[in-house]
């Protein structure tokens, strides 16, 4: 594959062969600014093609265009400017900065360093400002570093919750979620455990959502993100469903508003990745609706292309100023699409060197 | 069937044919003090046998005893003093009155006067004193009365509450549940809905949880109750398990104490059923589980044969005082158990006729 | 909407409001060749929008282009040349005839017609050649006529045996259906009965699949089909599948051959849709997966945008020739894109007037 | 646990803690002959108690005597005189032989000496005479020696197929089965390949159904088995049901008879279970069900206590003589119980020292 005078930038994908991985895989077939030019996962894999050493569990098939490329080890050098990383923590804790301090941008999926105060945690909707960190990076002087995407029900609560922090302020927030079997990777949850039923523990979920928000919402000053100061309390339950993590949130404001205001609020929120017209950005990144019953995972998963985030039942409350439930796609805006989007803005920050690489 | 020498009370179920109707039935059979005597259904089913007018849906096949008998309409003069009742609310509105002004004892499952004031919303174990207000009813002269017991989803939260509102008294409650399809009845939801998917929304359910554990929770003043002061939230949702409604709960206590006092308080609840051993009674109407993964409808919703709520995952709230996630098996405890088990109190109170009636 | 300029052919969909009816709106929408014009549908939803009528239950939204169009009455007069039909055998049995007397082609996706001597029943890639048929029926003369689909589960089947039948002669099939809940329509089967539960029996369906393949694999004989001779025995059942019918199929064949010469005879099989280029006819009619655990319908049912039939597990048998799997989409080539393809081929075959009427 | 004077047999439980292990110890649970006195699992579990070495699958808790049992090596020297086996193949292929040349018992659910020409494979209702092949083995000097009991598919089938061979004779079988996750143990089926899907194929399932009934229906002379002749063609798949294989059965028999004579070979089939009114025979080892729409996992897996197989849609075909669809509970009666009921007619036909060891 000839891929010298191709005008898009060569990415490699970490932990390629995993459910995140395959799903970034799929994303980047087609990609407008961005090829799928290396593969990489465990030394198990390395030296197999992508097709032999991956279990396909996407709907459909592999992208054809994915199938001859040679896995190689995650430590290996990679000659491409961008690493997408679905790697899980443990190898992530090492991989991660090796390759960032060979000056890739490592676009993580991972927990392992979203809280590590000079690593940005971004929604480019939200807060594409904290991009900024990079520079406090020793990744910095090789011209690399490392951006994270938050956990996969973050996602969704922080993107509903930034336009009416922003407007209002948040004062604190209860969230009971119902995630989705996708989250727990493959193979995940057993069926037997799933099969008709509700398990309602995942292990540091809960510590997740009640942190990462804060970060993600806060300011950035003098160089260092200063926390949200609303708490989160949050109860997760996984149920039998394959993509898309409701949330039930209950919601205090620090000044009262309407109704309606919370709606317009929700429902008029944009940010960076429309103004810049990212290849992976919605037109909308929330879309409220008003019928009773939705969201639901069945019928609105896919909105946007996944990278939509759903608010149904918009209501007032007896203890709470407002309610509502949310539904994320887990594996596409709260993961994979995540990590592309990030790479996107990066992108068209003029962060990453455009020059396709020698090869 | 000669059950004159019987020294079993007969009883007659109304809605017999029903999902509800068929727990009904299902409880009764082998029931040491009530004997099936009456099936009551729609004019479409009277003049047939139970087996004929009922599809039956329960695991196995329907109860041997209960196959011959002869549906008579929910109209009609019956002969049983007590009438456990699972009639649809608009049947209910009509049926029941007429039935207790005729002497009967209705024990009603349904909606329709949950809320009068001299109607008593009971479960056993947390308020059996409100029986008295069966004193204020008009059916008094005929000897008869209507008895209720709350929506499925009330019962597993006003029981987790009840302990803890009375040795620490509960400020404020936020819950989602995540409830079992048997909750809609049958057919109810259907399968394109529920298959893989999660639904927000179950019409009129955020009321009735809004709204009758503050009846239940109240006190007895004056032939009247004074309904519990604390508010409560609710947001609902419908998921894919067969039995079993779980509950994320949060909750704020009017007084500071150890999770271990809250622990305790639970877990040594008990009331006048297991004080009088009334036979549908569990030994203990709440078991708190430490396993960091439970309560789960498919492996605890049988606890104290469907009798007994499970409480897990107490902890620590940043928001809140507490928070846990509760089990209640939505059509037995939550609907037939509790309507059983509201009957055998009233027997045990002495306020059953108790000689057989002449047949 | 002016459509008069539009060299799109009108159709109406009648029953637009149900199950199949949403998916033929839905597989319209963009149509190169057609253009949704007239949503037909019971007296009750006569008069309000499209969007007003129906409750919408495919993934994702209405198309838009169909939300404001007026739901006529089925018997009503329509301008369209072209009816599709999702109606139920009972109102089909009046409705069809009356708009084919009218002159209208009505393309049918019901039971009613599909065996009567004149009607041809047509899969595309099979036996184009039976809508020589058209000429014997009474509607002739009005310009209009009827043209069948096959049952979901015999589209699949048919296909599968039409060029094994060709080439080698069918002698006997045993097929175990394993049929999704969208086969049943909406609401459809119970929720309570579907949920981790596999149903025996579905009214009728065994008798159809067992007739209408030996109809549609019959040779035109003097303006009659004469049936295609070898028996077919069938046992069907109900999973818990939201789309995508399995099938395992047991084969004699009149010719021996290799196993690879059955595989050649299904990989290379095309037909008319593909000679004539039709819209919605898939590359390959049938694909053959090597795979050992495929088909599956979470992962194969959309192959084809839906139109293709995948098989799989072809294998020798201690009792038959040969063995396999095969999956079909059931409301797309089962049902609504099996309509569409045929409307495709009366269009492609110069049967419609294509001159759009005046509105 | 003072068990001296126990007249009940102590058992050892080998693979205890994994999907079937612990169906053999809930079962053992109040059994009135057998005392559960050891459980045996690998290296790792060993020195642990039951409760901490084993996640408890099961609906419900883990019976309490079970809980402080210490788990020995599967190799260790037992004082049991039966061992009943739920190890995997790979460790039955050692410590099977093992501990029937000490002189044990050794009652196998695992397929490694399913075919041995020494070996019973029995289904106590159809071939409990085969246990006279224990006489042909090496054990028998020490006292010991190995029983197997069937596939959980094959149970079910060899259960339906062994009156009618008797009857009639059976002349080629072709089944197409639908197979619950439980089958595949814990973790098993990864959840995301289960949910609303079905996998054709199980790793060397067919060739097991296709093989072991032949040998269970299989004459024994002089000392050996001969297979029936009738060969037995096979389909399998899972799908997402939590217990209960269900199969659809073809078939063609050597006489020719009505259904009537079918149903009544079925419905009146017992054995030395019966015969021997051994604790767990069901009363009726088939029962044949008339419902249209019957057997069903959810509605009939635990009839007879798990260890009735029932039959439905019974019925005339144009290819074969007769089908029908079957139902068997898979870790009842397809595993667990078959292993408890050999246990049971070892010991009912004199085969174990039934004096209480020395312990």
């Amino acid at each position: 594959m000839a891929i010298q005078n191709d005008p898009r930038i060569p990415v490699a994908v970490l932990g390629a062969t995993g459910a995140v991985g395959q799903r970034l895989v799929s994303l980047l077939d087609g990609h407008p600014r961005f090829v799928l030019a290396e593969v990489a996962a465990s030394e198990r894999s390395a030296g197999k093609s992508y097709a032999d050493a991956t279990r396909w569990i996407l709907p459909g098939d592999m992208p054809a265009a994915a199938h001859d490329l040679v896995v190689t080890s995650v430590e290996a050098a990679l000659s491409s400017p961008i690493c997408l990383s679905a790697l899980d923590a443990a190898v992530a804790d090492i991989v991660e900065p090796l390759q960032a301090s060979r000056g890739k941008f490592v676009v993580s999926n991972t927990k392992s360093f979203r809280m590590k105060p000079d690593v940005p945690l971004v929604i480019p909707e939200v807060n594409a400002d904290h991009l900024a960190l990079l520079d406090m990076q020793p990744h910095r002087a090789q011209g690399g570093g490392i951006v994270t995407n938050p956990n996969c029900s973050v996602v969704g609560l922080a993107m509903a919750l930034a336009p009416l922090d922003r407007a209002f302020g948040v004062a604190r927030v209860a969230v009971t979620t119902m995630q989705a079997l996708s989250g727990a990777g493959y193979p995940g949850v057993a069926s037997l455990d799933a099969l008709g039923n509700v398990i309602p523990f995942i292990d540091g979920e809960e510590e997740k959502i009640e942190r990462e928000p804060r970060k993600i919402l806060g300011r950035l000053v003098n160089g260092r993100v200063v926390d949200a100061d609303f708490p989160i309390s949050v109860s997760v339950n996984r149920v039998p469903v394959r993509d898309g993590h409701m949330e039930s949130v209950f919601l205090d404001l620090k000044k009262k508003v309407s109704l309606d205001d919370v709606r317009t609020a929700l429902e008029t929120f944009t940010g960076e990745p429309q103004r810049l017209g990212l290849p992976s950005a919605p037109a909308r990144p929330l879309v409220v609706r008003d019928e009773r019953d939705r969201p639901q995972p069945a019928r609105d998963v896919e909105a946007g292309n996944g990278m939509t985030v759903t608010v149904g039942r918009l209501r007032p409350d007896p203890v709470f100023d407002v309610k509502f439930t949310l539904l994320v796609h887990n594996t596409v805006r709260g993961a994979a699409g995540a990590a592309l989007l990030n790479a996107e803005l990066l992108l068209a920050q003029g962060r990453v060197a455009t020059r396709a690489p020698v090869r």
